[in-house]
């Protein structure tokens, strides 16, 4: 009995040993909270800073709110541009000066976030004129490009 | 000593059944394989049928591609329509008869995975008809609602 006791608690100590080395798998650390709140701010805000840019004769200021890559994708009536420094050689065509670029509002604005790192934009410019008052619809996808919420894609039609 | 051993394994077999009972948190089940390859062909599938449902004269088929929703977002030019019916009947109105729907085609597609469950599709849409190729360019998000990917944001220009 007694070498019988001995090897019980030999083999009860092997196996504590084996369990013990058998530690439970590790969690993969869990996803950074994801809250949509959070994320339509963030892109509310860069639309809030093109706005403000626009709105001070910036067009510059107002493209900083774009991706500045040759990704980018500027979808406006029938025509399709690629690039930021074409999206912003368009904008300087189409407002030549300060007065063609009146002041800017959006409106109608409808945020959809898609996940952490992506968000669609719905929403209306408006821009009051002197003399006229252009209005038109837009659909943007806004990304997460390291920390800054940029407009990838904009699709705009009147 | 004996009773020393005793207790050794007294307490070694406590601990090897407390190990035991302590069993590996349970690992949650891998999330799906995602491959953006297998979203996109799923996509564009959702495309095709569309095509032929178009092409077949078949309005209500085409519409399948849709989201059935009030959610349902359609941007054409400066209007917008939310809801599935409403859709359609601006596709009735649009596209009377058999004639004024032509053919139907897809062109320049461009579909950029989101997620899992989202992916957005740039693209141009060509109408064939008797007197006249009417064409323009869309900027779609489809969405996996239950094991369908379907359209619920629409924005076409001309």
């Amino acid at each position: 009995m007694k070498s019988g006791r001995a090897a019980s608690a030999l083999a009860g100590l092997t196996t504590c040993l084996l369990l013990a080395s058998c530690e439970p798998p590790r969690l993969e650390e869990p996803e950074p909270a994801f809250d949509p709140q959070t994320v339509a701010k963030a892109v509310l805000e860069v639309l809030d800073a093109q706005v403000e840019a626009w709105n001070e004769g910036d067009l510059e200021g107002f493209m900083a709110g774009y991706l500045r890559s040759e990704d980018l994708r500027f979808t406006s009536g029938s025509e399709v541009r690629r690039g930021w420094s074409q999206t912003l050689q368009r904008y300087r065509e189409t407002y030549p000066d300060r007065a063609s670029m009146g002041t800017l509002a959006f409106e109608e604005l409808d945020v959809r976030v898609l996940s952490e790192h992506a968000a669609m934009v719905f929403g209306r410019f408006r821009l009051k004129r002197e003399s006229d008052e252009p209005t038109g619809l837009f659909t943007l996808l806004v990304e997460l490009h390291g920390e800054r919420w940029l407009i990838v894609a904009d699709h705009t039609s009147s």
